[in-house]
């Protein structure tokens, strides 16, 4: 059984309501919004990601006859039989990769069967949880270090082996430059960098040789970790090593600094480099780095070239997990409210309308209605699949990214900051207000007569 | 390509290192150990996990004709040549899974050929760097929770598919009673534990209905979510449908709470149904709950039965990572150490011995050269591959967690508490510190040799 594809990643009770589900013939249509309840501290904006993935899973979701056998030991035949025939054939709406988004907003729909559009939650939760969480602390680091080359290094520290991979597509996906995960690379055509590791350095008796070795090794794409031991005393030897190589026609690329005051080894390297001739070379810093590291270094002008950030980004170190719900809205036609304390939703099939300010920045969110509450503004929420196939055929990566790069042009210039400065407006319509009121009316007078 | 098995998921300077070494021949024996540098805050110990993931990766460890053919594209023939044969055919020891642990205690020795054992290093720390993670915040609620069932409700939020199973792997290993996760329950032979979500009551006009289909169709099992609106009304429901149901023979097991003041509505719901006549009917309580709450609810003698624990355990929430290495600590024969400012490293092969007082419970540990450094106490660390093979055929899951359970027993009494309040003693052994310094001592020469 393949974790990334399985329909048995699922919560229990997602096959224990789905049996009942089918023993009452509550087949009628469901629709289920994704939305996030609050930001995390320190987030002015969510950056949508995952959509693809979701795609790929519902397009070819179904049971293999070990994992139906698995599940006939704990469901009855008559359940068996129907996820034996079990496709998803619901339509979605969502909002594209990339878009910036706000709490209460719903970032994806899917409109199905209830059985179906229950059955699918825990996956596309995880999905789009996790994705959406690395992209928008990935946009941090893309906003506070314009023009620097950002690398993904987290895989090893990151929570297992989907999660290395999909930081990776994320990170990429919100503007940085490549990661150091082959696997990636391969699956998402995700540009590749990498060094070498101290132990490269460690294997050899002497720092020189190994840094010759590698150089000669990789004569194009060279940089060279130099602070095993004494930082500065490894920039003089990379020197030396320089002009020996220079008669053999190989060009030391660059240097990676990995521990210690990393802007005043940068400075000192930068001077040796230079003094020694080697000022085409670069320097790429890396070691526990996060977005708030990088603006420190930049903000006394610290001459890195480029940052490896690892566990921060992989696993969003200082925000782990985002209040992502997804609720259902609507059944059998009529909206649908959860009023558990302090998590009641909006009722209903919603748009978001984005409105723009003459300066072309956002200035705030309208949430509506789909059908008849109409609103001005760019409607954000767009259908994605019908009928259990895609609408349009899967963006390029590299397309995404783009897109992103230039919806960050419209952010309004206060939420470039780290920490939670804005306050972005999203407007609750009066229509959606009115109909969440009257749910909640109707269902107090259901109860009343019940008890009468 | 799977990533769960590909050697492609790696950092990319493990092929461009392996390069090097063959193109310099350096393939004699390496020596990498995997620690943990600190406890994250708040944590007095640690408990390993995931060795037997690391295993089967091992075991199974070689390239595809696909994974070839992308290689190649970017390496030499040669690489590809090597990588085409290549098998982990090293020795492993270990901690075994369950065991306590403390920081710079090695948890796992690879000993292999340097291209092998350089090539594993980003997966290996991937997989025992997340299940000990886990494994570690699991066993805090275990502790303060003892009695109580407490089941893994976090893949949702996991960070993807293999993070969702292997937190309900680590979890039940470090004494967990199960998961919600169908498909760990599946791979992994835990026991599974569910009820129902808001959606099913919303799909329904009528709570009483929704709890009564939910119970017809789950005669053994009803477990009933009852604050989707309000929860002592639901409580009172719930008494008025056991009553109806009793006529079939039909019983209500149990009643969810998952919003409000847990501690609150426990007490009323328990009032309610044991008046109700309901003594049996056990409550589960569940949103956003982690140790520290446990506590508070224990504390306050909150009549509950069980605790669905899910964000805050599968991510970790309070210390998302560790501070993980794997390090090359002997190399050609010779011991090495990585000197980087704030990242020295023990060199050699080490051994961990355990000593216990008088009452049994752990007092103190001994790290020391593997040979030629006897210490007294109980060595913890065992061959577990030899030559790339297993040494022993797997232990049960259900094995170790039992293994784990007991040692807790042998923690010392103030490791209990959610706080970091003891600082357990690891003691360096005196060989093991004058072989650091001689390394030192004999790199400084060797650099003043070559300066000179």
């Amino acid at each position: 059984m393949n974790p990334q594809t399985s329909p048995l990643l699922a919560d229990l009770y997602q096959f224990t309501m789905l049996q009942t589900y089918l023993e009452l013939e509550m087949q009628e249509t469901a629709v289920f919004e994704l939305f996030v309840r609050k930001l995390p501290p320190g987030r002015n904006f969510m950056v949508a990601a995952g959509l693809e993935q979701v795609m790929e899973f519902l397009e070819n979701l179904k049971f293999t006859s070990e994992e139906l056998d698995w599940l006939a030991t704990h469901f009855p035949h008559h359940v068996i039989d129907y996820l034996a025939q079990f496709r998803f054939d619901g339509d979605v709406h969502a909002l594209p990769e990339g878009s910036i988004f706000f709490p209460n907003e719903p970032i994806l729909r899917v409109t199905a069967k209830l059985p179906q559009a229950q059955l699918v939650e825990s996956r596309i939760i995880n999905l789009m949880h996790f994705e959406t969480l690395i992209a928008s602390k990935a946009a941090r680091s893309v906003l506070v270090a314009p023009g620097k080359l950002l690398v993904d290094f987290g895989m090893r520290r990151a929570h297992g082996a989907e999660a290395g991979l999909l930081a990776a597509r994320a990170s990429y996906l919100a503007g940085f430059s490549g990661t150091a995960t082959v696997l990636a690379g391969t699956l998402f055509d995700i540009p590749l960098f990498g060094t070498m590791a101290h132990s490269f350095i460690q294997a050899h008796s002497d720092e020189s040789d190994a840094f010759e070795h590698f150089a000669r090794s990789h004569p194009d794409n060279a940089v060279l970790l130099i602070d095993t031991y004494d930082t500065e005393a490894a920039a003089c030897k990379v020197v030396t090593l320089a002009k020996k190589l220079h008669a053999d026609n190989i060009f030391i690329k660059g240097v990676r600094l990995d521990s210690g005051d990393l802007a005043e080894h940068a400075r000192n390297v930068r001077k040796i480099l230079n003094d020694g001739g080697l000022q085409h070379a670069t320097i790429f810093a890396s070691g526990n780095l996060d977005e708030y590291k990088l603006h420190d270094l930049l903000s006394v002008q610290a001459p890195i070239d480029g940052f490896g950030i690892g566990t921060a980004l992989d696993i969003s170190i200082d925000a782990p997990s985002l209040d992502f719900a997804y609720k259902l809205q609507e059944y059998a036609g009529k909206p649908r409210r959860k009023h558990s304390e302090g998590k009641a939703t909006w009722p209903g099939r919603k748009q978001v309308y984005r409105n723009y300010g003459n300066d072309r920045h956002m200035e705030s969110d309208i949430v509506a209605l789909e059908d008849a509450d109409p609103q001005p503004g760019e409607a954000l929420i767009q259908p994605v699949m019908r009928a259990g196939k895609r609408i349009h055929s899967p963006l390029s990566l590299q397309d995404i990214r783009a897109q992103t790069i230039c919806n960050y042009q419209r952010l309004p210039a206060a939420m470039f900051f780290l920490d939670s400065v804005h306050t972005y407006s999203v407007i609750i319509s009066d229509a959606l207000k009115m109909m969440a009121d009257r749910i909640d009316r109707e269902r107090i007078i259901h109860d009343q007569k019940i008890n009468d």
